[in-house]
């Protein structure tokens, strides 16, 4: 099975958002590894990021916790897959750090990072267990949800 | 979290099974890797691995299929984590290729493989969701099981 059969997204099971963004690949990757500049595009607003942990590795841990203004809190926590430097980034909740199953498991993250000379496209894509589960990934907002963290993650970085 | 923390067995989750090889590592990576050997040791006898897909990279494919004297069929479909050459190799059938999550999630394998000059330190654990799972996985007969298969690896490289 070749890259392109393992990271195409299959139309019925997969969720994907696209956009180029105005800076070079490194500021895109430092974007989602740097604790500091997660919390500031990560969440749509007005919820924030208010606590993140990175222990970026096959196998670590990456959790994080978003808050309402109102004070509500949801909880994020999954292990990485695949950390491939400026290129690709992967992680689920289909699993806890070390690689243990999870109880819950619903989608998989996988991040493109292209390089296009001093710009970089930028592939944000969620897999899911079945065709319901993508529905319901859909239904609960996931192009509005995705799409408004990655406008403010080209903001943020276009503006630096 | 250190490598030590993240690969360490939890005893109310994790069943282990531990061997020294008398060959090199080299050998005992082969007879994971290269499909015709792996098809030598895999399943306990009187059972046969009669079929072995290995795409041996991050999101590729582990499929095997075992079949009895009787001719009944067990099909293993998982999805490589991790390929450290030599030294780690770890799976799961908690997912799909290319990372999806999977729909009956059961456990991560985690194989480490340590030199001992010119012997090899094996270490096979098997990782659970919670205490439950892995209690049946016990039942089920993890250890005669895995127990078996490492035996029958241990002598097909010490005979060759």
């Amino acid at each position: 099975m070749s890259d392109t059969d393992l990271w195409t997204p299959n139309p019925e099971l997969d969720l994907v958002i696209e956009r180029d963004i105005a800076v070079p690949v490194a500021k895109v990757w430092a974007a989602w590894t740097k604790p500091e500049l997660l919390k500031k595009w990560f969440t749509p607003r007005p919820w924030q990021t208010t606590e993140v942990e990175l222990d970026l590795r096959p196998g670590g841990v990456f959790r994080s916790v978003m808050r309402s203004p109102e004070g509500e809190e949801h909880v994020n926590l999954g292990c990485y897959l695949e950390v491939v430097p400026e290129r690709r980034l992967v992680w689920t909740d289909a699993m806890r750090a070390g690689f243990r199953p999870a109880p819950e498991p619903f989608m998989t993250g996988i991040m493109r990072f292209e390089p296009r000379g001093d710009s970089t496209h930028y592939v944000a894509m969620a897999r899911h267990v079945d065709p319901a589960t993508r529905k319901k990934h859909e239904e609960m907002g996931f192009h509005e949800g995705w799409g408004t963290t990655v406008k403010q993650l080209a903001e943020l970085l276009e503006g630096m």
